[in-house]
């Protein structure tokens, strides 16, 4: 039984679903219980966002070909990823103004689960001389749609996989294309984003990527902690360094409190994998965020103690860069050069704990990664990494 | 008999209608003779621009779900109310670059009889010291869609409403929520505006709300008169105080005059409630706009008396503040701050006069008002009213 | 027979065609073998964008209402005109911020053969003294959709017209109208474009329009020519002076080399009548642009030898000024000023030559205007062209 495929959109070749629906009846094979959905979304700020709904029988995700192939939120059983933001998502790019509220613009549409950051730029927005934007917070990407959408489903193995590809390209600017396939595995608990970046041009491009991935309520409250395996630590400023002590815990819903931001140099195993896994304040319900630190060498949390309403939430967020201005990740030599026609693979996967058993291996691997180096915890930041 | 509902929009719910007519037929109760129409305008500016015609059998007009519930135009017979802009609206958001035009792109968008200007901040641009725009000129909720919207019916009483929430938050800015009912009754000249704004937000909210009510041709013309009921008038600038003996007096069309603004402090009833009232060249027609000052203290009378085709128009404008950049009108204490979780409520009723004897009924009103108060006529601006 | 017209949008009339086919079984005549198609193109940036494609039997082009009536492609058998850009369009305006970028953002929507720079300015980016963008590269033409959009075919002459108004105006901004028809006629290889702008306000208004008019690969290749008749020719800048000596050659695609410019002052015929025209390296395909002088005084040949990737293509440019700053260009006495109702029609046509005999007529065309004048070629920037 071969692999069946379906396009949902490819401008070049003038193809375009409204609405497709793929199960075992469309796909064949013996994988069962599963289901893809592409639908647009209507109404309010949504309007016109085209999602890809999966359910592989255990966990269900939605696609966002319209946002530059984000993640808008997960669920497996009652646990929910994702976060609520004060913003009714997925927001359509057309409400979305980068460039305006001095280059904050990017918050007007920031709701999911995942979200990528880059590709020219990430980070906080970086002014020209003459006060004007030079680079928008957190670039371009998410709010660039996708110009060929695809599916593949393997009926006998029971894997799925949506296929992207996002341009950020223009003359006389970057030409960076993104190609992204978000795999699961029928019955799985996990959804891996596996990314290809590529310089389509004959001259050389940067590349800055950061996965923006966030969580919050229910998940999320106070007493949640996260782990992870540190080589180093260090605040990003003064209100994380004074908030050290308590760094891995997660505080009460507290208005007016400023984010809170550490950067890590990360243990990874022997084949550079690592990971980040939060659990719930229970401790029967977590999260775990895996990747390649050869791919993706920086890591930061970000931890957002605001009430609910305003966005109660941390982000883990593997990247190739630490979130400051890219002219300071550039001096760093934090930011990627690609050569003509150069690629670079990043792959990044989402693994919910539905219950306390998952839980525990995860934190488990944790540990076995930290095994008995000590982490070297800065008080205060590092100003290699923080601008 | 009880009331009926429609729900049109609800991106919750994930509900949305593409098209509905409700009737007589639809709502059942022995009202007769009105209609509410919900489609999708297509073409030029105005294409996925949702609107909601009503019409109670006398007075007809539209309401704009995707320009934040304004109305766009309405007429009570041959009388038509609103005004020609230069720009053939309604214009979708994803046409108006509130940013761009050194922070006057919200011009771009502008043709309605009411827009509301707010929430965050309305009144002139305001810039950072970098020269990058801080508060657009007059706020972006007329460029928000709503994300619920809601016809209820009641067959009976013959009540009209149209509800729509529009939401103007986002991660580390306001989370106000505008909530607006939209009221007329089978067979009646008058259309009312209920809004509740609210913060939802666990953190202090500001608030500035203006309602930019304009009137053009054919009701204005030269020689056309508003009268209100003044406690204090003052010009905004040399220019409206140079035209002060003509104040409430409309020019004939005249290309290249610039506009003029009077602020005013009105007189109220014994309840708050206070109106103005515009009429004809001829007297034999007008329109009046109702409110209470207790709720919208603030009033403007915006006179524009450029050549049509350039946009000859009124604005009556009841307000929270003066439309100055809204740093002049925090330090002068016409900022509203509201609490977490704390509303305000605004009412405005636009009532179309038809016929002499309404508009007669109207004006005496505002003489009722008047009473024996000598208005107090500023000669120059106050300098506590503009920046 | 009468010729017969469909109105595809009419905004003021509430008139939007989703979709239409038009050949000869609905126009009626004895014309045989075209056809002219509206549709909406989905996916990708090019989500929403109104397209109408003709094709008079030997001649294939699309109109885009959606952008200001620019043509996106046109090919003549295996003869493509167009260029290949970095973006994947035609992008909708929804995408380009073009306050963006520092004011560069029109070049995320630029991809078409034909689009027009204008209204209002044209040419480089100008700024504020606080560092705002005043003028965005290229103006606002081309992001600006149509509102009136008509197709009229005499079926027995066999002419073919597609009508768009675009309206560029704002309340105390400019109030300028483009009508544009574009027409061929069944069989021909040429499409023309014949625009009125009127300027629809009681005031002066200023106009700068600029026929930006690409061309890429395949016809575009080193050792490709290009023949104009010269009065006085002048560099741009340093780079296109440098490059004097081969400046009607093509190079091949060289990554990095930069862009080159070169100002003419044209020679017409008796009637004003003047064309440049493009030949391939192999001598046996090329194109002509044709307008008069009297109406587009101004001439620009843009060299863009990136590699294709990239961009490489050339640019043939009649129109109003040069594409500096506006300001620059007002001071030299190249900003029209429209009285109130004031019209100026321009006209161009593009003409493909599929053979090497329509290619040589063409250049022959050229060389009888140039006669025995002797071009006057300047070595460096005429400081009166040149900003």
């Amino acid at each position: 039984m071969a692999k069946k495929s379906w396009i949902l959109t490819d401008v070049d070749a003038d193809i375009y679903q409204e609405q497709i629906s793929i199960g075992p009846d469309q796909a064949g094979g013996k994988a069962r219980g599963y289901s893809i959905v592409k639908r647009t979304l209507r109404g309010g700020l949504r309007e016109g966002v085209d999602v890809v709904e999966v359910d592989n029988g255990r966990l269900r995700f939605v696609v966002i070909p319209t946002r530059g192939m984000g993640l808008w939120r997960a669920s497996c059983g009652d646990l929910r990823l994702g976060w609520q933001s004060p913003v009714k998502g997925p927001v359509h790019p057309a409400f979305v103004s980068q460039w305006g509220s001095n280059g904050l613009g990017w918050l007007n549409g920031f709701d999911e689960l995942l979200v990528r950051c880059g590709l020219e730029s990430n980070g906080a927005p970086e002014y020209w001389p003459n006060g004007a934007v030079r680079y928008p917070l957190h670039g371009q990407i998410a709010n660039t749609p996708a110009n060929k959408v695809e599916v593949t489903v393997d009926g006998d193995s029971g894997e799925i996989c949506i296929t992207g590809v996002v341009d950020e390209t223009r003359l006389f600017g970057q030409k960076l294309r993104l190609t992204s396939t978000i795999r699961t595995q029928v019955g799985s608990t996990a959804v891996t984003v596996s990314d290809e970046v590529t310089n389509l041009s004959a001259e050389p491009g940067e590349l800055e990527l950061l996965y923006h991935i966030n969580f919050g309520v229910p998940l999320l409250s106070s007493g949640a902690k996260v782990a992870v395996p540190i080589k180093k630590m260090a605040p990003r400023d003064g209100v994380a360094a004074s908030d050290i002590p308590t760094w891995d815990v997660y505080e009460p819903e507290t208005p007016g409190k400023p984010e809170a931001c550490y950067f890590f140099d990360l243990l990874p195993d022997a084949s550079g994998n690592t990971q980040a896994t939060l659990q719930s304040a229970a401790g029967d319900k977590g999260v775990s965020v895996k990747f390649n630190k050869k791919q993706l060498p920086c890591f930061t949390i970000w931890k957002n103690r605001h009430s609910a309403v305003d966005g109660y939430v941390t982000g883990l967020e593997p990247a190739t860069n630490y979130p400051n201005g890219k002219s300071f990740e550039k001096a760093k030599g934090r930011v990627i050069t690609l050569a003509p026609g150069e690629s670079r693979r990043f792959e990044v996967t989402i693994e919910a704990h539905p219950d306390a058993a998952s839980l525990v291996a995860a934190q488990k691997a944790v540990a076995t990664i930290q095994g008995g180096t000590t982490p070297e915890i800065c008080s205060q930041p590092d100003p290699n990494w923080a601008a």
